[in-house]
Formats: structure tokens, C-alpha cells, sequence
């Protein structure tokens, strides 16, 4: 079970923001019990049997199904997680279809009550930057920002977020950005050395902090965050405790949300009759598990 | 003139590849006498006043708009660069309809003689990885793949590459790796001092070097890239020079192109009768202009 536990970082003293993303976040938490976030990765080839037959034989058709499923998942899991992270990348590979497969979904899981994180992973700089922000958390043609979130790479630095920060502080929405991934070629660039000792990840954490001090909400939590890797819920507490990271995890459950996507929408592979209620059903579990693991 | 260097690292020793992205590059490089590759970032705002006028109100005119501008400057330009680089942002601000004509300008370039860089700086792991890699480099349902290449983020170290490697070798696609981008806050994470006393950044570009060892081209140019940030044709020669770089500029002038990207395709904001006249003259000048530098 693969998790990632994305952190909210928050200090005080700044200006409060109008419908801060991170104050909807502490709602939500308080609100569900619950700091589980969906990834909603669908790949046609691990569809439920009734839709995989849908998926072919072109990406329309893929697409179509990719979206029953994610449409699926979303109104299963809506009662327990308080965010889904649609992978823009599985609706990316299906071509413009895919594209609009993706608005759909994201447009789907906020009628639902559920926060959206775009998980996109986008890093540019100037105008790109903005027309990226402009892309996932700005409004289109009036309706609402395709998302409340979205997650963001750090490797430009500093100005390839501020458009982003500009379109949350206007807009209400909020980033994740990548600190610490658990895959194993994480450790090429994340891992290295720097001269003062500390390994990369520690100072793009503290460059993450930073960039997010500066938009903290009402309810003192910033809506900028960091993505730090865990393999389980346990590590999310112990990750509050190492002293870079200490200012990233304000008090309060919302201060760190655990993402788990595949053993959850997959988990009708595992068993079950209908594939909703086995992801309904392990969503539910793992959403009491963590918050009695993080303590609230 | 802000302008990027994108460097294709060649090693000898190595398997070639059957019809390797590198191959192509080296035999259009040396027909064409350019080094030049045009960035294509249509923003609504600086469209050509002819242009301007059908891009509102809503995103579905302006990704319209976007297409006639680009595929116009495509026909421009094409007998003087050799490749274009499209921006995804500026398509994906603009909703499905603006990545479908992102989809239909890369066709459009190709049929033009030009090879296609996808510029969307995608880094993500394992089965998402691969869907990016579907995305750009693979073939979508019997038709050529989006691009030729792509543009990717290494922070997530190797396992983020490996997909779009396979992709690359199984069909004839390229990478370019950020390595050193010239934005200000490129400095945040890239100059980072590691412990041996060496920039963060050329690390990377020995991580780049080693991740395209393997993808070497009959034309002994690997398919895997770095982008490395300049600001003049002239600072392209200086960066054949520092050590530890020097592996990664084989000799050849499709060892390192030149990007440029406002400086061509707005040109007509400098005066000219004709948008499209004037961003081919300035190709021209350009692609000219780096071939002498270069010293081929």
C-alpha cells in the first residue's frame, strides 16, 4: 500500500485569505473525521469487468469508461475521504477526450462535496507558470477552477510558483508541492548531499515553507503544502517530528492528509461483488485507521 | 531574447536504435543548416490584431485562434528552424478544446518538415510516468505519436525517466531533460553546493548523461537531452566547454540547439506589414546568426 502524506504547512502572523483553500481543508477534516485523499488513477486495463469491455477499441471509448469509473469511485468514497487527487496523466494519454473526461470528473467530485487536488505535478516558469495556474485553479469561462489544488514541482524554484500563489490568493485555491517522493529514484536528486550536510529534500522543504508563509488562512494553516512519500500511515506521525519539518505541520488533523489511490479503487480485485462498495468499504477502513493512528 | 540551449548528449559504444529521434535531428540539422528551434507560445493577448479579435470571449475562440496563429507561424518558419516546441501550458489553459488544437498544430508541424519538441515538462513516476510517456511519444490509436519529444522534470530521479526511455526506444521518440534553466529562481534548487562542492545542477546533467548512454543513434547522438539555460548564441559554445558537461556535446551541430520563442513568433510587435512575414525573417536572421556562432 503505497501512501503519500501531503502536509499543509502553517505559520502565523500572516494575512488571512478570503475562502483560503486550507480553511475549506480544515472544514472538511473536522467536518468527515477523515484525512484520506482518493487518487483517482484509472487505467482501462484494470477497469471492473462491466466497464473494461467499454474501454475499447479507441481513447474515446477509454475515456468514456475512465470516467464511469472515476464517477464511480468519487460518489463511493465521497461519505469518508475529504479529497480525491485525479492523476491528470491517465486522462492525458486518452487525448483531448481524456482532457474533458478529466473536467467531468473533477466538476463531479466537487458536487459531491469532496475538495479536488489535481494531480499534475506541473513546474514552468513565468507566463507558463500563470497559464498553468490559469489551466487548475482559476476560473473557466466563469465556472469554478477545474480544481481546489494542485500539485506542483519544485526543480525551477521560486518563480515557477508564484503564478500559482497569485491564482490561490485570488482564486481561493492551494498547492501541494513535491518535497520528499518514496519511489526509489527519488533518492537521485531528492537524496544528494548539500555542503551543510542536509540532504536536498530537507532545504526544498524549508524553500516550500517559505513560499507558503505568506498565505495562511483563517484557520492558521497555509495553502501551500509539501508532498512527502510515506509506505504507511505510521510514518505520516513520525514525519511531523524531524526538526526541518516541524513548522510544516501546524497542529491540527489537517495538517497532514494521506493519499492511498490503487488499494483503494482497485479494491474490488482483492474480492467482492460490486466494485463500488469494495473501494466504499476500504475507503471507510482506511479512513478510521489513519485518524487513529495520527492521534486526533 | 531569453533562449534556451538544449544539448543531445551522445556517448559512444552503445546499441543504435531503429529510426532514433537523434537520427532524424542530425539529418534534418544538416539539411536545413539550423540549429534553430522556435518556441510556440500563443497567449490570446498578443495575437496578431487579425487574429486577436476571434479570440474571445470564450476559451473554445481562443484555442481557435491559437491553432490559426500557430499553424500559420509553423508554415513560416519552417523552412528556417528545425523543429518547433510547442508550450502545452498555453493549450491547457484553454480547456479540452485547447489541447485538441495543441494535438493539431504537432500535426500540422510534422506535415511541414518540422520536428515536434513537446514542451510540457511532465515528471512523475512509475504507471503514470508511462501514461505521460503515452501521451507525448507513443502512438495514439494507429496515428504518430504527439511529438517527436519531450520535455522532462528529473526531480523525481530516475524511475520518472525509465518509461519515457522505453517509449523512446520502442518508438523512435526523445527526451529533453531540464538541467539548468536561466529564470532567477532556477537558482533556488539547481545551484544548490552538494558536499563534494559541485552545483546540484551538475549532478543532474551526469544523471541526464548516464539515463541516454544507452539510447545512442546510428548518428552517435543519444535521444536523450539536456536543457540548459543561455541567454545568447554565444554562451551555447561556452557551454560545450565546462568539464563536466563536456561528455554530453558530441561533435556535430545537432549536439545543441538554440531555442527561441517571443523573439520569433511575436516579431510583428517590432513593426512589419505581415505577422507571419516577419517571424519568417527573423527565423531566418536567427538560425542564421546561431549557425555562424556555432562555428560549423
Amino acid at each position: 500500500m503505497a501512501q503519500e502524506a501531503q502536509a499543509v504547512p502553517g505559520s502565523a502572523g500572516s494575512v488571512p485569505v478570503m475562502s483560503a483553500f486550507s480553511d475549506r481543508l480544515v472544514e472538511a477534516v473536522a467536518r468527515k473525521r477523515s484525512q484520506l485523499v482518493v487518487g483517482l488513477d484509472p487505467v482501462p486495463e484494470r477497469l471492473p469487468p462491466e466497464l473494461r469491455g467499454e474501454a475499447g477499441p479507441d481513447r474515446g471509448r477509454a475515456a468514456a469508461a475512465c470516467e464511469a469509473f472515476s464517477r464511480g469511485i468519487v460518489d463511493a468514497v465521497a461519505p469518508f475521504a475529504v479529497a480525491v487527487k485525479p492523476q491528470s496523466a491517465f486522462f492525458e494519454a486518452l487525448g483531448p477526450a481524456g482532457v474533458a473526461a478529466y473536467a467531468a470528473v473533477c466538476d463531479h467530485a466537487r458536487a459531491a462535496g469532496l475538495l479536488v487536488i489535481a494531480d499534475a505535478k506541473r513546474g514552468d516558469i513565468g507566463s507558463t507558470a500563470r497559464a498553468y495556474a490559469a489551466a487548475f485553479v482559476e476560473p473557466r469561462d466563469g465556472a469554478p477552477p477545474l480544481a481546489d489544488a494542485v500539485t506542483v514541482n519544485p526543480y525551477m524554484g521560486r518563480d515557477s510558483v508564484e503564478p500559482f500563489l497569485d491564482a490561490c490568493e485570488q482564486h481561493g485555491g492551494g498547492i501541494f508541492c513535491l518535497v520528499k517522493t518514496s519511489n526509489p529514484g527519488g533518492a537521485d536528486v531528492q537524496d544528494l548531499v548539500l555542503a551543510d550536510g542536509r540532504p536536498l529534500w530537507q532545504q526544498v522543504a524549508r524553500l516550500v515553507d517559505e513560499w507558503g508563509a505568506g498565505l495562511v488562512g483563517e484557520r492558521g494553516l497555509s495553502v501551500v503544502g509539501a508532498v512527502v512519500g510515506a509506505t504507511y500511515p505510521r510514518e505520516v506521525a513520525e514525519a511531523r517530528r524531524p526538526a526541518d519539518l516541524e513548522p510544516a505541520f501546524a497542529a491540527g488533523p489537517a495538517s497532514a492528509l494521506v493519499n492511498a489511490s490503487r488499494s483503494v479503487i482497485y479494491a474490488h480485485e482483492r474480492g467482492g461483488d460490486d466494485w463500488r462498495a469494495a473501494a466504499a468499504a476500504e475507503a471507510e477502513r482506511l479512513a478510521s485507521e489513519i485518524w487513529g493512528v495520527s492521534g486526533w
